[in-house]
């Protein structure tokens, strides 16, 4: 079955807010089994609003409103809603009552507006508002189901988990599910290339590639009668890209970061965790705090941008500084060392570079990054060479500390070659 | 002049991301004058996009499409783009020679399938990418304009802000001249309220406010034939909104951000700056780093998640952790005069508190908040309570760590009543 949202808001088109009930929506759509091949927004204008909804009805069978249910005068997406599929608008005497109800308990007077609230095209499912004074409804037109739900997320939210939901369940003759592996240190690219025949060959179950910094995402989603059924078409094709990828795959949970990952990987081995930071600047701490109960295995983190704060606080040495530069090879290892010294953890990532705009010299242009990892005494430095703007340097330096410290503490936990390839 | 947006990529159907895109490119686009009535997402689908992108230059003068310029077979904007407004797709050699270098520079071989990247639509603008391998594109199609963006933000924005932008300022008949009037520390709904007089009464120049996390900005915008009658039209009630807010507003320019604003004020003044952070982990740190130059002024942060940290890094008493607890105004207030007498920075702040999801207590509950700041001698400390996820609570710690520091800074400066009106 296919659905299809419109947005309804002049706040959106003015990229006052981010559509973030489209997201919403789409993610539940999807995991109740519902192809949605078309998001429009459009604004409380009674023409558009018309024909935007009259084309979706020509191509899917649910069409999903959220938005303009409010009392004003420019609301109108439940008056057009009607008018497109025929319907009168009548009072109803339940709604009418909630209104009354959501009114006096907050003690203030019922703005007159406020009845047409409680209008609903004759015929429908009202949906109604615990969260505020807008009811949804969902029209019943021929085959076809038309769901106007209003736009404050904390509303739209509950009504459609609680309402909107069981009433598709219940309509949907099959179910979908999806899979997400997550690779990480391969490029766009060259993934894609190792699973191009699975992409050209795809039929149930679909793949798709999502690239993000530093990490690709393998999506694997296959459709059929029940759960176990769609379970079981997927399964081949995950133990068939864990075959292609091995080590490279951090993740196959929706739900798991490579923060996570890592943070997981050094409290079941008892590791300690400490990061210092120049170029990235506090970034990489901040991503791996975002990990709840991270505190189990990180100890501390040093920001040390200057020079001074380089000796200072972690004991880089002075000709080293002066000989190498603050971006050398030589100083990542000793702000991991440094750092190690300092703080005692077991484990410790340093960033180095020159993330931009000015800074750059011919010799070390910007985006040269060296990124340092410390584990149990022994030491890894490796050089990039990254680009875009201050900020994409900073993001993608971050994205490969946590990379190179995955490396490393899988490479340590196998006692293998750690510390002697990489220069 | 019209335009219409076209995100193209099925993870945002499947919401598996927010299309903050089309919120960025409204915004701009309002900026520039145009009206955006539509906007349509739809996945990577030859029939589809083609449908959506006819539709949409029926209605439009302008169609941006973001989203779906990638290697991939499955990416085929480019191709249904040219295809739609007749034209060829030719080799571009400065776009070959731009990917040839992004991938020298990673020093990775480049994979066949990037090479289509370097194909352009015949006799269109190409908008080379810094950020990426994907080249954009505006085609020229009788008087309506066709722009092709790569889907990445970090590659879209630049683009779109570096090329884009005066592309279409061009060929817009009036001139739009905006100023934004940036105010920090006041509600967004304490701000409409302060300027609803404005808000009902707006012709020319219209105003609107944007709410950020811990901001306000008031877009104030005016149309007119040349610049200068524009910048007429604005300048009166710029002047009223300063009367209004005063204090509170930290920047009347675009590009300045509050980072920005706390560097400049540091440097000028000759003072040195740290960061001593708990529940933000870095993110304070980035932030301010992300400003360039700011090696001027930041000396050294420290990241002390951990009590152990606290105490070790940075001299938080042991008896001040057990009395009153890690998140607490005694230890917030500890924090910033530590890391003040460790690293010597004339200006530290601090901040602890518990983002959650875990850790709440009915005393000190999820998003209780404590940020600190040590101005030359003195200290102040705020309690804050936020809500929202662990995220969304750490990002508004952040936002009033700064809004605090500025204010304790505007008091110093002023030596007015600066550590005695605080608890």
């Amino acid at each position: 079955m296919v659905v299809e949202l419109i947005s309804v808001g002049t706040e959106i088109l003015l990229g006052n807010i981010v559509n973030t009930n489209a997201a919403y929506l789409s993610e539940e759509c999807a995991k109740l089994g519902l192809s949605c091949y078309y998001q429009t927004v459009v604004g409380d204008n009674e023409e558009r609003l018309t024909q935007t909804l009259e084309l979706a009805l020509t191509r899917s069978d649910i069409v999903i409103l959220g938005g303009g249910l409010g009392p004003t005068p420019d609301d109108l997406t439940k008056e057009v809603a009607a008018k497109v599929c025929g319907k009168e608008l009548r009072l109803d005497e339940k709604a009418k009552e909630d209104i009354t109800k959501y009114f006096a308990k907050k003690n203030v007077s019922i703005p007159d507006n406020n009845w047409k609230q409680a209008m609903i095209p004759e015929d429908s499912v009202v949906l109604y508002n615990d969260n505020g004074t807008a009811p949804g409804v969902i029209i019943e037109y021929g085959d076809k189901r038309v769901v106007l739900l209003p736009g404050p997320p904390n509303e739209l939210k509950p009504m459609f988990e609680e309402q909107v939901k069981p009433y598709i369940n219940n309509i949907v003759p099959e179910v979908i599910v999806s899979k997400t592996v997550k690779i990480c240190g391969i490029g766009e690219s060259s993934v894609a290339k190792q699973v191009d025949d699975l992409i050209q060959n795809q039929t149930n179950p679909t793949i798709a590639t999502y690239a993000k910094t530093g990490e690709v995402h393998l999506r694997i989603t296959a459709k059929a009668k029940d759960e176990s059924q769609a379970k079981k078409l997927i399964k081949p094709m995950i133990k068939d890209i864990k075959d292609r990828f091995g080590n490279a795959i951090y993740s196959t949970d929706e739900n798991q970061t490579l923060e996570m990952t890592i943070a997981d990987l050094l409290i079941a081995n008892n590791l300690t965790l400490s990061t210092v930071e120049s170029c990235t600047g506090g970034l990489l701490a901040g991503r791996i705090i975002n990990v709840p109960g991270v505190s189990e295995t990180y100890k501390s983190g040093y920001v040390t941008y200057s020079n001074k704060a380089k000796r200072k606080c972690i004991g880089v040495k002075k000709s080293s500084l002066e000989k190498y530069g603050a971006v050398s090879e030589q100083v990542a290892k000793e702000m991991a060392i440094g750092a190690h010294d300092v703080g005692k953890a077991d484990v410790v990532v340093s960033t180095t570079g020159i993330a931009g705009p000015d800074g750059g010299t011919p010799e070390k242009p910007v985006g040269l990054v060296y990124i340092g990892c410390y584990v149990c005494g022994k030491t890894a430095v490796r050089e990039f060479h990254f680009s875009g703007n201050r900020a994409k340097i900073r993001e993608t330096t971050v994205a490969n500390a946590l990379i190179l410290l995955r490396e490393c503490l899988l490479e340590y936990f196998s006692e293998n070659t750690f510390g002697k390839t990489d220069k």
